[in-house]
């Protein structure tokens, strides 16, 4: 539009401004590094860069690492690192101290979580797992399940409670996303735990897309074992470690089915058999990823001072007045389906669309700078990380794609966008 | 001593400095960034600080994670750095493109290459090892031998070979350390492996103390499998990723017993059942570490242009030049007995002592600037990195100790150093 023109969205602007004025979270956007005009809207999958991290990564590189080499372990803290930083994504997840362990990878973490609570339940064969849960999950459980023997069992979300009943005495483990990859469906996790366990069986939570955006409560909920992700929400960096949450009630019997010298009682013993760690380091692997961790640990100071409970009503008003935006401003017939529910307790911080032409749209968007992301075959997800996406990003976001939708334009063939995330 | 002093050790000392000139790394120091004064032996722990490591992580963490975001996973090459940084660490341990990934820790990756290793020989139940061997690689071991109801024979290396021999029909892998990680000992890789073989067993390597700075020849000796270290010899920093080789005829057959979405032949494809990759892609695990393999990548740069027979050469003048300076430096009585091998074709790149006050030397040693470690309970560790170690520094760390176990201060009880390594 020209100066002269009328805005067009002009309510919608102004209530964004509004909403935006009044967050909670005013103010933390400008903790991260974001280059200008971009509508950054894959912090689901990609967390910004906080601007804590770049002087954290080069005091570890030049001073720790380069002059104080080897003595970082001890003096640096080093070795304590994934208990340290473990401690402090326990207080965002709702742990407390002494149950979190950042180490590895999501895909690794589950497995030795999986794997650890399949030990606990020995005497029962059939493993639980939601139908629509990220690959990973369920190809470990494959795996697993395959090597013991066991029945994995997946089933729609809706249709997990009457299988608990049905099949509850042969349940061992119920392990499950809380927040559905593709369509931002949240889970119930404590209503889901607590089914799981009237019947005697575990349940293990995939965190990846609600740690740092969702209130938890894992302890409140009486979660067994837990997962989650480092580089999404919690803004650690690509590919940044993810962090594993043992009940402290199942901390002396768990089994960790990579026991590296890390997770021993006495590491520089060096003993011949490995006698475990009788907390949470017991779930440690191999030598921890000190820079990957200095990025996360950076990272993580973004949350101090903050409440997830304000976090949480400011990513539910953004993705509400998305929402919102959509619902006025997509012409009729736009193809447009959303797949993310509408009720705010069972919505994540994400919404998901269907488009028969989702792999232009996310092109198209890109073009726009409204960075979103594909997933095949036809859903755009737009994910709203609160702590640096703002209303007037959420308006912007939905103006483009009411206008891709809208101008004709919608049937060319496109190259599929290859854009990592999970 | 003062200026007027003769220099009581000048015989070795031109020693030295000839053998530096002469060296074909010279130059190579120059590469790192190591605090003036410092004699730094603990390389085969944590190689020291490339020069090229700050400003690579600087671009990774400000333009393509802060700017080019998610996009960074193509346009950046994140996606792909396990395997071109497989190719690279490859081109250093013998191995063909196409064989090496890069990924997660040396424990995680002993565990995936160990348990490949043993469905290829599922008909068999014997997995013989070095009874030596790194307490991880042996708590890994134990854990898979457990869960399968196999049987682990731990055998001294001198006797693998009449095992292998008597036992041999039942044996399904040999896996162990290519140099012993308290001793220094260089294991015969081809031989042992050609041993294996002879049997129908395959051979498992872990080259966490000779990639980088031993001409290994995996593809020559027809190893089967190996893992190795990213921060060693490699230089990839604190806790960098470690490595996993399969051999290119295994390839189409082995399993990832931790099949994470990015070892899927079609990742973005998000199939219901995992199709593993056709190549060594199929040993990925989870998202990699951006910001530690960057820092791996720029340091594996240090090799361009270097031959690694140059490199050994390097090593083998300066353990033996060490040796020949403890020889002559030792008092009578001191109390030192040198653990590795005298003989060059079974030495490592380390030099390893007893001494009944080990713990008081290390500490000592370091008070002098002389950086080495501690192997419970008397084992100090000399290790010689050839990039950057010289002869003058193995000069200085031998007047050192011969000093310290000559001044009659040894019999102290002091606190024990507690310094990471393998």
């Amino acid at each position: 539009m020209s100066p002269t023109d009328p805005d067009p969205h002009a309510e919608l602007r102004t209530r964004a401004v509004d909403l935006d004025a009044r967050s909670p979270l005013a103010g933390t956007r400008e903790l991260f590094e974001l280059p200008s005009g971009v509508v950054y809207l894959d912090g689901n999958s990609l967390g910004a860069l906080p601007r804590a991290v770049r002087p954290a990564l080069a005091d570890a590189v030049t001073r720790q690492w380069g002059t104080d080499l080897i003595g970082s372990w001890e003096s640096n803290g080093w070795w304590d690192l994934p208990l340290t930083l473990g401690d402090r994504v326990g207080a965002l997840v709702g742990a407390a101290p002494g149950q979190v362990v950042v180490t590895d990878s999501t895909t690794v973490d589950w497995f030795t979580a999986c794997s650890a609570a399949l030990d606990l339940r020995s005497d029962r064969r059939v493993v639980l797992t939601d139908a629509a849960s990220f690959p990973t999950d369920r190809y470990v459980l494959d795996s697993l399940v395959a090597r013991r023997g066991l029945e994995l069992l997946p089933v729609p979300v809706t249709g997990l409670r009457a299988v608990l009943a049905e099949r509850g005495a042969e349940v061992a483990v119920l392990a499950m996303s809380h927040v559905d990859y593709r369509t931002g469906r949240l889970h119930d996790l404590p209503g889901l735990t607590a089914a799981a366990h009237e019947v005697g069986a575990l349940a293990v939570w995939d965190l990846s897309h609600s740690a740092g955006v969702i209130e938890v409560g894992l302890d409140r909920a009486d979660v067994d074992l837990a997962v989650g992700c480092g580089y999404k929400y919690l803004n650690g960096g690509p590919g940044a470690p993810a962090f594993v949450y043992v009940a402290r009630r199942h901390l002396p019997h768990v089994v960790n089915p990579l026991p590296g010298w890390t997770s021993a009682a006495d590491p520089f013993a060096m003993e011949r058999a490995h006698r475990p760690d009788d907390g949470i380091a017991r779930m440690r692997i191999g030598t921890p990823p000190v820079l990957s961790m200095t990025a996360l640990g950076a990272a993580l100071s973004v949350y101090v001072g903050l409440d997830l409970a304000d976090v949480r009503s400011a990513s539910l008003s953004l993705t509400g007045f998305f929402l919102d935006a959509l619902d006025e401003l997509l012409p009729t017939g736009s193809g447009v389906a959303v797949l993310t529910p509408r009720d705010p307790s069972a919505r994540g911080s994400q919404v998901s669309v269907t488009h028969p032409d989702a792999p232009r749209l996310v092109r198209d968007l890109a073009a726009r700078a409204v960075l979103t992301d594909l997933r095949r075959p036809d859903i755009v997800r737009f994910g709203f990380a609160p702590l640096y996406v703002t209303h007037l990003d959420a308006l912007t976001a939905a103006v483009a794609l009411a206008e891709l939708v809208g101008d004709g334009a919608a049937t060319a063939q496109a190259p599929e966008p290859a854009l990592v995330g999970c």
